[in-house]
């Protein structure tokens, strides 16, 4: 294990003896895995653990809610699960997100171990404690933060997903390297997540995911700088959210880092090479529709978990390889950035 | 302040001194008050300072669900809550627990104020973190722990409570004499809560309940022994919680108290000359219906949060001033000490 990982975290294909290993420590009197009909169908093969109890929910962010969230707490429930029992979490974002919720709210926190079967969970989600389910329309709106007993990364999970989920989370490796690793952006451009070198990509972003995390656990500060593309990310993200043309998270994402990066280009924190360098690599690697109008998502910006006083607050790049946060961004230059995308969509 | 006090927790009866002071360090954007239909009419008067909104709930316990927390959230939503703004709880344990349990959860946590203003909440829910919500008929079944950022104790609340409410507060005061402070028993003995001594009372029981919940604040031990009277009392307060005689925290606590004491008779840990001084100055002081069959609270005591491996487990008296936890007790003596119980009621 790398000393730049977080102690409960482990990067391995030998799924089994690590679970057993990290159950063997907690010592739980009773055992419920949580799946979605995907990961029940192909990553719970992979286990060959003995459970209690199979809590099976649809896959998808629709579901990521206080009523999914609420049928995880009755499962716990009649279930008798007392706080010495464990609820292992199969799956991407979703189910960590939220299952790691009910799990740390159930009894006021039972252990639970995070087993992420996605790129995008496997580098970003299952680490840092952040938990929660949305509400209102609004993502993670309601959560804690709490790490998990562990995360156990096993790449072989990936070959069980389709191309969308690999590319959606090759979205938050693109943005560990523009936030804080030239040198990784440079490697990035080179790889293509679907050949051998999975398991080093993976353990560079978990890396700089837990280096920024470790130094301001809560967000208070630093930690806002892994939000780079987030904040019209999240909020794009939402809107389409109930549509039939609704965008995985990594795809709104990485419309939000092109959108975020031209606010930086206005700003003249980034210069127009590196904003045209940083369109050209994303907009090779996603088929993205036309941005919303700014009047679609505004109440979703105002929502944003960063802001303060009212103003609307952007994690921004200063240069590839560099960002700075809580900069404040007037509507006027986010409409700006839209409007600019949303031509460069119709040529 | 003590010394022997959490550095949050302040006794007072300069309230609006103390929260413009608390509110000056946490420098929120937004400020709300929790208040019920009686802190709204009686408790608010006191406070002189402005804030933003008022969020009011129905009171009573009957109202601690997930469909009033989810009201509360939505009010913040509404209020566009930002995660620098402050939530101040204006009330008992119910107020206190959801809105504790709110504040920690939304946006993944924000500051939140205790005013306790029962004498309940003022010695015993408003310290040591315990927040939550009742859930699917059970008690305080999903939670979090965490300090609220202050507790603001001020007696002169008390004023505004009826008899029946404060005497439900006194038996909180019993269980600390009884599992920790055979001097403070005796003292409890003598005092009349009504009376001038409450500030002395109010202050040593939050230092016994500080004192245990420092040396143990997740409850993996030592802290069980605050839930003496509370396993069966617990179930009891469930079982009439939608009956029309429905019975108070403390009430129910108090008979849960006797019941326990008797199984502790029965297992030799306590003499029969203490049970009776127990059992007689806690009779003298409620009336209390009898007690349900255990047919109706076995479901109740299953799911009790203190249990481990299927077995229901009790903090019980050895002698009065010491308590142990983890004491496995068979279903057949709770039956036999219910049974003792309600015979004792009839004769």
């Amino acid at each position: 294990m790398s000393k730049n990982l977080p102690s409960y975290l482990t990067i391995t294909n030998n799924l089994t003896q690590e679970l057993e290993a990290a159950i063997s420590t907690i010592k739980p009197d009773k055992i419920a895995l949580l799946v979605d009909e995907h990961t029940k169908k192909h990553c719970l093969p992979f286990l060959e653990i003995s459970f209690d109890s199979l809590i099976e929910i649809k896959s998808g962010e629709a579901q990521k809610n206080l009523n999914t969230c609420k049928l995880i707490w009755e499962n716990l429930t009649a279930l008798n699960f007392s706080r010495n029992s464990l609820l292992i979490n199969l799956g991407g974002g979703v189910i960590g997100d939220m299952g790691g919720f009910a799990a740390a709210t159930y009894k006021r926190g039972i252990s639970f171990i995070h087993l992420p079967t996605t790129l995008l969970s496997q580098i970003d989600a299952g680490i840092g404690g952040k938990l929660g389910i949305d509400f209102g329309g609004l993502k993670n709106h309601i959560g804690v933060f709490k790490n998990p007993n562990n995360v156990i990364i096993c790449p072989e999970f990936l070959n069980t997903l389709p191309e969308r989920e690999i590319k959606s989370g090759f979205a938050e490796i693109i943005k560990h390297g523009l936030i804080y690793d030239s040198g990784y952006w440079k490697q990035i451009k080179e790889v293509s997540i679907d050949q051998t070198d999975r398991m080093d990509i993976i353990q560079r972003s978990v890396e700089i995911k837990n280096a920024i995390v470790e130094r301001d656990p809560l967000e208070d500060g630093l930690r806002k700088i892994l939000n780079f593309g987030h904040t019209l990310g999240h909020a794009i993200e939402s809107h389409f959210l109930a549509s039939p043309n609704y965008l995985l998270h990594g795809e709104a994402i990485a419309m939000g880092m092109i959108l975020e990066a031209h606010l930086a280009l206005r700003l003249e924190m980034l210069s127009q090479n590196e904003f045209e360098e940083i369109q050209t690599f994303i907009l090779s690697h996603y088929r993205l529709p036309k941005a919303p109008e700014l009047k679609e998502l505004i109440s979703y910006l105002k929502q944003d978990k960063k802001n303060r006083d009212g103003s609307i607050r952007f994690a921004l790049i200063e240069g590839i390889g560099r960002c700075t946060y809580d900069v404040e961004v007037s509507e006027k230059l986010i409409m700006s950035s839209i409007k600019a995308y949303n031509r460069m969509k119709t040529c």
